[in-house]
């Protein structure tokens, strides 16, 4: 029995869940796999009700779950209020409370989305599918910095630090997803400058060395940035520093040119997991059902390979999505097509998962 | 009287310069003005003559000189040498010398050149001209770093800093770029996290007021890496530090597909340059005829409009590449039309030149 905390969080979040919640339960019945599923307020929605983002209950409840699973939140309800009052406030404090150390933001083109990628056909002739496997604890986002007065002006600073530890669980997670995968590791890094990038490239390599199967090879976050455009397929999992994740996910992403089809994974070494799709909370099309669901899906999809170690049910989401997309099914987001509103869009993941 | 002191190096440097200096001269005739050229060693060429990369002989001359045109270095005979007494390390000792901290990489697609980007036709309407103005002697590759032992492993950290004055220097030279353009300049940093992201925006933002004329916004790192990929015609000048403008000064180059095509100069506020091709010494064709010197002869044009305040010789060169282009010639880099070898496609140049 898997615990799982549902945060549906605002606008469009709750109605991607609903859809998120069937397949669930549609997986549940197919693989004989139980499910213990609870929704908690989180975001706006639990400013409305608490006055904070996260209230304490929503805490407990993901910290005794083995995994949560997250709409979206914000929307201009909130926008007014002050910095650590606000919705997105809530995002960050679930991260640190949960401990989740690794952000996996997959880039897949669906070959029927194809003509949504800015890049030329040509480019996308053997697919795009790419891991990228972001530190997220550490690094320039959380080290020292400050600003000082000096004679002319100012001087800020801030600070890149690794931990040969921080290096190496992220690494593990990295070329554990690789055998999932193609079983192929790009490391990225500014090694010929940075002292953090050549401690990490050294325990990479160390840490590859417990993975026989899995091929590693190295590149500078500047000529990755350039083969990403270049040549998207040569790349399998992409395992880089928090900044150069940053950067080079959502680079990968646009790549895609379909942000709404996009799952994320948030995990630790115990595969705990959180999972959230990339998109917001579109405040704009909220109560329209014109929310595309497929990327929450695609993140229950993850919550099943990551947190539940069920490739085989999570690969089976994936092959349904395919499908339907290619019979043609799109919501409005995905151009044009046979149009589903949100709600028969869950159902048709749930048709083909039956096929 | 302008003096420039030709640096030709090595491999096809040596072959496109020579393309590059025939421009020169044509445009001296046709514009008027005096230029005293003198030719020095430099790089492997150097080494070769004086045991060092960057002979005392070279530097004085380059100090001395208003412009410095440099063609590549570098080559297998240099590859087994130590780091600082290989051909590269000219380059940043070269650098140094000259004090210059502005880099500025236009990427500019020719729009018969078009299907060299890999992007799809229709983002690239509006054509792509972007210009990356790059900080190049501060921020993290030269901020203090180090590696510890520590209980378990190392700890390694860099330090990205700037003072109000860096940032100040190279807003300025941003901005007066952009009056020669579209007048549109987009500072890009990581304000949401780092404090030296957050005094580069204060920074810039008190510059723009010296320019009222130029427009500015501001864009977060990881946006604008998915924004050049997405619209990349919303670009006109793109202000960053060193670390973000490594990164996206390769990508914008790539979006254009022809790196062949690609020119650069490094400046400081005195109007002293280093102009060069993005290329490299390309040892596998040197001596081939094969080498594309449009790249050269586009860092002469950019060495007219920064270094010598001459936007219509400047503006007369790019004419006469786009022109030729546009009539089907190329060099065997180009892909197909009329191949021309790199003499030919000099005198082109000038035969386009003088219509
Ligand atoms: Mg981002
Ligand atoms: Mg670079």
């Amino acid at each position: 029995m898997y615990k799982i905390a549902v945060l549906p969080g605002d606008g469009i979040g709750k109605e991607v869940i609903e859809e998120a919640l069937k397949v669930l339960s549609a997986v549940s019945e197919k693989y004989g796999i139980e499910f213990d599923i609870k929704k908690y307020l989180f975001g706006g929605s639990a400013i409305d009700e608490y006055g904070t983002p996260y209230p304490k209950e929503t805490e407990e409840a993901c910290l005794e779950s083995d995994a949560v699973l997250l709409g979206a939140v914000g929307g201009p309800k909130w926008d007014d209020l002050d910095g650590d009052k606000r919705p997105e406030a809530g995002l960050l404090a679930l991260r640190k409370s949960l401990d989740v150390y690794a952000n996996l933001r997959p880039a897949i083109l669906f070959s029927s989305l194809k003509s949504a990628s800015p890049l030329k056909d040509e480019l996308l002739k053997d697919g795009l599918d790419v891991l990228v496997v972001r530190e997220l604890t550490g690094g320039i986002y959380f080290g020292d910095r400050g600003t000082e007065k000096i004679d002319y002006g100012y001087k800020a600073y801030d600070t890149e630090a690794y931990t040969t530890k921080e290096i190496e669980r992220i690494a593990h997670i990295a070329f554990k997803a690789a055998r999932n995968r193609k079983k192929k590791v790009t490391s990225v890094d500014k090694a010929n400058i940075l002292d953090s990038s050549r401690l990490w490239r050294k325990v990479v390599n160390e840490v590859s060395k417990e993975y026989p199967d899995v091929d590693l090879n190295h590149q500078y976050v500047d000529n990755c940035s350039m083969q990403l455009i270049k040549d998207p397929s040569q790349f399998d999992v992409i395992l880089t520093s928090n900044m150069f994740g940053d950067i080079l996910s959502d680079e990968a992403s646009q790549l895609t040119g379909s942000i709404g089809m996009l799952p994320s994974a948030s995990l630790r070494g115990d595969k705990v997991g959180l999972y959230e799709p990339v998109h917001g909370s579109a405040p704009d099309i909220a109560g329209t059902k014109k929310a595309n669901p497929l990327a929450t899906i695609l993140s229950v999809a993850m919550m099943l390979e990551y947190s539940f170690d069920r490739l085989d049910a999570a690969n089976d989401i994936r092959k349904a999505v395919n499908e339907l997309l290619e019979d043609g099914y799109r919501t409005s987001d995905l151009g044009s097509g046979i149009i589903l509103n949100t709600e028969e869009m869950g159902d048709m993941v749930l048709k083909y998962l039956k096929r």
